[in-house]
């Protein structure tokens, strides 16, 4: 397994399922902490047409407390707007957990607080972000572009 | 202007939405070549809630040979899956052409040929590819970190 891919309580499920298809596609695990802004069943699945989501590999976890309780000893990194770094200039590694939050309002300041925070760039005037699905791939991408895409062709 | 983001035939329009909003937040400008899987019209923009195409740098093009006669002479990189070139072994200057196939059935061979092909490396066991907008954030943002993310924060 490449990256540990997680989504704090995403909210639109079109940005999860474009998503969980970046993780099976670059062998990453998806996490996603509830509550989630949609629900997650084999109808919904099929509905959506994602006849990848049988090869994701997936865990659901309850709360962030939940999430940190099982995960809180490695290292995470956190999107987010609010820091100086910018995402290429961490030093990735296999295995490594990266955090995005919610569409509308990211993460709370607790989030924040506990975990390693870098920024994407973008114009000096923006006030809009990229779209969550997006931000994903690019940070993806450059972890996995640092390990050597292992097992990727 | 950073770069130029080209898409072939573009199909869906959520993922020109999603693009357009990479586009805007990069400072580089979006060619479309028609025929298009959509329309374009102020309607149809304020529909999909695009409050950030009024500042998109857009160009339109009839056709392949009308965009290929204005721009033949410019380096233009195009993302295959039929290329060995992993998209980071490129070496991205300012300005460059980046362009992207149908999300269906990519580009037709005429325009394999007559441009420099790159590949986004996925797991060896895939059949499917990653979303169109994902692709073009990723390369986009590989370009942009090679070229220094000029103006950007």
């Amino acid at each position: 397994m490449n990256l540990n891919i997680v989504l704090y309580q995403p909210e639109i499920p079109q940005n999860t399922g474009n998503i969980a298809r970046t993780c099976v596609l670059t062998n990453s695990k998806l996490h996603l902490i509830k509550p989630l802004g949609f629900e997650i069943n084999e109808k919904q699945v099929k509905r959506a047409g994602l006849d990848y989501w049988k090869d994701l590999d997936l865990e659901i976890h309850e709360s962030y407390d939940d999430f940190m309780k099982k995960y809180g000893d490695k290292k995470i990194y956190l999107s987010t707007t609010h820091a100086e770094a910018h995402f290429d200039e961490i030093c990735f590694q296999e295995g490594d957990f990266i955090m995005f939050g919610r569409e509308t309002c990211g993460v709370p300041e607790e989030v924040h607080k506990e975990n390693i925070g870098f920024r994407i760039p973008m114009i000096k005037s923006s006030t809009r972000s990229l779209n969550l699905s997006n931000t994903v791939a690019i940070v993806a991408y450059e972890a996995l572009r640092q390990i050597g895409f292992p097992n990727m062709k």
